[in-house]
């Protein structure tokens, strides 16, 4: 085995710190405080906490912490969904203080590619997209055999490409975008708009709460005739986005994850690669396969990139 | 000045090269001949002439070839446009045995990306996207300041990526592809089509004839109402086709160029501008620039990868 690394995954709703093997991701402990709601001095307290409850000599080399928001250079450009969180803080060098050691910050859904990549559906492969649809639709791109992050930290948002011009309005406040057509969030709106004019299956069951990916499955198998145009609206749409990007940049694979993924499966997966668009190119040119679901997939792939320092 | 090094431009009409300082894209020496209809071999013979034509003792130390299809590790895939060339060819190792030198073979359209990247309107900046609308439409794409080509080769088909859901059909045989809206092929096909229902003053300045860029360029100096709605749905579909890949992979910078771009100029670069749709971020996030029209930039990008091998 590797020397062990921290992977720390900062969620909207918990901070959750494991020690990875590296070169399996193999995880052991587990520090998880809820994410604090009172400014960011007080989420890096968590996360230096939770990484001192793992490891409270500080024997560990090296940090990894996945972050749901753009990275630049170590900086956080914002977190929409922790709170206070709405401007740059270099997150890197301020836990590299705290911490006395090299800390890697990386976007979360980026981390969960790397995961992938290097230990999940994506061995062996040193070009892929991991998309992950749940609430929303994120992405992380892997071009010979490294994370694009880009020059500015901007890379990835991948649920923002337009896929439909003048479309769905995004939560983003733009029109058209795969989120809006993929997403839970952008269904679920959709679903709700159709309900109020015609009552369906799906919101039947999800009632006043949010849309679970079981509900789009129970309603797919009750043959909800929404729910079957839902999905095939956001699988044409993923077919359409993936395709695009595999066209311009060459993916041999496109490794899918995610809540909606995870519970509609197989089926889902070959509902988008029917709709791959390929600009002139076969549909052979490119494998998609479904995540393998990592257990803490953010935290794993952070950890893995903060491995390559001690390397 | 560096070693200078030869750049060939393969063309579908004519074999073009040049001795090119690498350092300043500077052109000494030009050897022409037409390309030949009869097959790769003399295909082979003709680049093996020019070259010999400028370098008859064999001084200069590495040969550059840009080609008009995609290459995957110095083997050309196809070229459509080149008699009997449908098939994969090793150009690179068969160009090496025979001018006993390292030579490296490009796409046509990637060694003007390059071009521009290292010594035109890209200079300084390791991430950006060059974009050749003409007859059709391509891409090159420079990431962390390399070219990306892709593990298979196919990355850069630009045109292609599909721009409107089942909208016009592409040359390629797919729908709503870019090239459709943008290229002067497609322009054209839309123009004639909709001149047999009510004539426009494109199609009265083209005739039966193909049309060209200064065409276009008096028939929006005419106010011709076709002409101009072909052009604002041509520079919607760049604009969405840039944002979209800006988006994923976090380009600061499009250089634009091709014979279009060149006629019409920094008002239809603007026009582009105003359809920039960037997935929630601000358009500052992209600049767009005309590309330096820097002269057989074919021939001097595929040096200038050359001029890396003696490095």
């Amino acid at each position: 085995m590797s020397a062990p690394v921290i992977g720390v995954d900062l969620g909207g709703t918990k901070v959750l710190s494991r020690i990875v093997d590296p070169s399996t991701g193999a995880t052991t402990g587990r520090a998880k405080v809820p994410t604090p709601r009172t400014g960011i001095d007080d989420v890096v307290d968590a996360i230096v906490g939770t990484v001192s409850t793992l490891d409270p000599d500080g024997e560990i080399g090296a940090v990894g912490v996945g972050v749901p928001g753009p990275v630049d250079d170590g900086v956080v450009l914002r977190c929409p969904n922790i709170a206070g969180w709405d401007a740059p803080y270099p997150l890197r060098d301020r836990l590299e203080q705290r911490l006395d050691r090299p800390v890697v910050v990386v976007n979360d859904v980026d981390a969960g590619a790397v995961a992938e990549h290097r230990l999940g559906a994506g061995r062996g492969t040193d070009d892929l997209l991991a998309v992950f649809v749940g609430t929303g639709v994120g992405g992380g791109l892997v071009l010979d055999g490294r994370l694009r992050t880009g020059p500015r930290g901007l890379a990835g948002e991948f649920g923002h490409l337009t896929v439909v011009e003048n479309g769905r309005r995004c939560g983003c406040g733009g029109r058209g975008h795969l989120e809006s057509y993929a997403g839970k969030a952008g269904l679920e709106a959709e679903a709700r708009r159709r309900h109020a004019e015609s009552p369906n299956h799906l919101i039947g069951l999800a009632q006043d709460g949010r849309i679970k990916s079981r509900h789009l499955a129970a309603s797919i198998e009750a043959g909800d005739e929404t729910t079957i145009a839902l999905l095939d609206d956001a699988a044409r749409a993923l077919g359409s986005a993936i395709g695009s990007l595999a066209t311009v940049v060459d993916l041999p694979l496109v490794v899918l994850g995610g809540g909606i993924v995870d519970r509609l499966g197989e089926a889902f997966v070959e509902q988008i690669r029917g709709h791959l668009d390929l600009g002139g190119f076969g549909a052979d040119v490119v494998e998609l396969v479904m995540a393998e679901r990592l257990d803490d997939a953010g935290a794993v792939g952070a950890a893995a990139l903060a491995a390559d320092m001690l390397a």
